[in-house]
């Protein structure tokens, strides 16, 4: 929610030469994206987001995010296409920033997603999964199972400061998806993090998907287990399963589900809910006196977590039954 | 710089429905304005920008700013046009704050102003104050000459840790000003925030004025010298004659200064200085501890302040000499 680099009328002008794109007509700096600087650039042949990558993401990983959103932008997925420069470059250097533009996107996202909007955004994931299939470059999920564990012990021994308990409730969360976390799922490149804010809607349909600084090869269903949590609990933290059964359906109208993907995933959701959580609780912890953002509380994924804990199948989350 | 206000999609969809201006597109908060939440919101018919007006501005003063921004417009002053809604009204209500929309304007700010800039600058200023001549609201300049005593004593005590001896040296500052003011100066509407950040600019030429929420009526030479100040002073904060000329000849192509305006000119400079001064030393001493907005240093006021006082006609600005 944040500027952290000041860009110059000059630095801009001159970066922009480089590319095909006319000239400057306006920029200014949006109130989006947590770990990076964005401007909304309008120049003679239409609106851009010019992105400055900061210091929390890794240049080493930006040829995969702006390759997989060219990739995906080619087949059909609508996301923010990186406009390459005039000798086929898509990262380029702005303010000692690694930094990208890309297409604008119309839309926004929806502050209180309905059903409906779940059954899209199920559709609109299993488009992402299919049109990933082919994308040759790889990276690694730095938020995996197995990183889980060492993120915790930087906090564990503040965790009860959050909340009383939460020491032994994670150690204990992390010793059953150690050792039963499914290893022979279908894996492919996930987005790994769309939420609602990451989802642009016009008019009912999904308009474009945004945010792609973590996605990452895993399980497939993995993904769909981040939904689940991210689109399935209203705010009073209350499971709602008209949504997850309209995420799920939306999903199968493109991709079915395989036989151990359904019966991994009250397991999956499980790790889901962790993940978000030891994050939160990380991010809350080491937050900066008079930060400029305000970190989410840990709190609303240690109830996810909880209502994960006591479901038993996917049936539980409105899968499979014959309602409307 | 920051977004005090978060906009729901319903809620402005609901807001956006009163006006006629299509349907809503996309908006994002914006880091700009210092005292109001600002979108970019784009709709059917184009761009635009919602302001959310937080505390700092009065809702008695938002008849005033919005109709002195449609009579200028109407009178080829390029500035933001305030959209009437259907009923007539460009003033609303959103998120329990007043709200305007008001029309987009391409053109960036000059980070590093040259005199050509300034020329225009000088010539737009004198465009604002003969157009703002038949405006038929008035505004009381809340900063006038008579509003900076108060203002001091409310951080006097406090102001030599600012810089040693400021407190001695603003009070002396005031027993002149006070004294010596002018009162019988040309008066009109005056902009009186005229700063590079208000002024866009596209292809050399002044592509629009905006900000508007420190407009008032006082004496018009007073407005060009808050110009001065903000112009024609480098990053090291010494003087640029040049930039000065530049900008006071452009003012004189469309209006000539009188003979008082003349004399008054160094006083009204210390005066626009010491206005500055007084309200960044206010919240630099009032900054709230992690404040998303960082206030300026005010000893750069401080600078300019002493350059004016050495100053012993308008012919120091570069007024009247022949060279170019």
């Amino acid at each position: 929610m944040a500027v952290y680099t000041e860009v110059s009328d000059d630095d801009l002008a001159s970066f922009l030469s480089r590319y095909e794109v006319g000239e400057l007509l306006s920029y200014k700096g949006i109130a989006e994206g947590v770990e990076n600087t964005n401007y909304i650039v309008h120049t003679t042949t239409g609106p851009y987001i010019l992105t400055l990558y900061e210091k929390r993401v890794s240049a080493d990983d930006l040829p995969f995010f702006l390759g997989l959103m060219e990739h995906l932008a080619a087949r059909q997925v609508t996301c923010p296409t990186p406009v390459r420069d005039r000798t086929g470059n898509h990262l380029g250097e702005l303010c000692g920033r690694a930094a990208a533009l890309v297409t604008f996107l119309e839309g926004f996202w929806i502050r209180r997603p309905k059903p409906e909007h779940c059954s899209k955004v199920g559709h609109a994931l299993a488009q992402l999964h299919q049109a990933g299939a082919d994308f040759k470059l790889t990276r690694r999920n730095a938020l995996s199972t197995w990183d889980w564990r060492p993120l915790f012990e930087r906090f564990a021994s503040e965790a009860d400061s959050i909340a009383p308990g939460l020491e032994a409730l994670i150690k204990a969360e992390l010793d059953v998806l150690e050792t039963d976390w499914p290893l022979a799922l279908p894996e492919g490149v996930i987005h790994a993090d769309l939420f609602p804010d990451n989802v642009f809607f016009l008019a009912k349909d999904v308009s474009g998907l945004i945010d792609f600084y973590f996605a990452c090869n895993d399980a497939l269903a993995y993904d769909i287990a981040i939904c689940l949590n991210a689109w399935c609990f209203e705010q009073d933290f209350s499971f709602n399963v008209t949504k997850a059964r309209a995420l799920l359906r939306g999903y199968e109208e493109v991709r079915s589900l395989t036989e151990d993907e359904r019966k991994a995933m009250p397991l999956l959701a499980r790790g889901a809910a962790l993940r978000f959580l030891l994050t939160r609780c990380y991010d809350w912890l080491n937050r900066p006196a008079g930060a400029v953002v305000n970190p989410h509380d840990p709190i609303d994924y240690l109830r996810r977590l909880r209502f994960h804990q006591s479901v038993r199948s996917i049936a539980d989350y409105g899968y499979g039954d014959g309602s409307r």
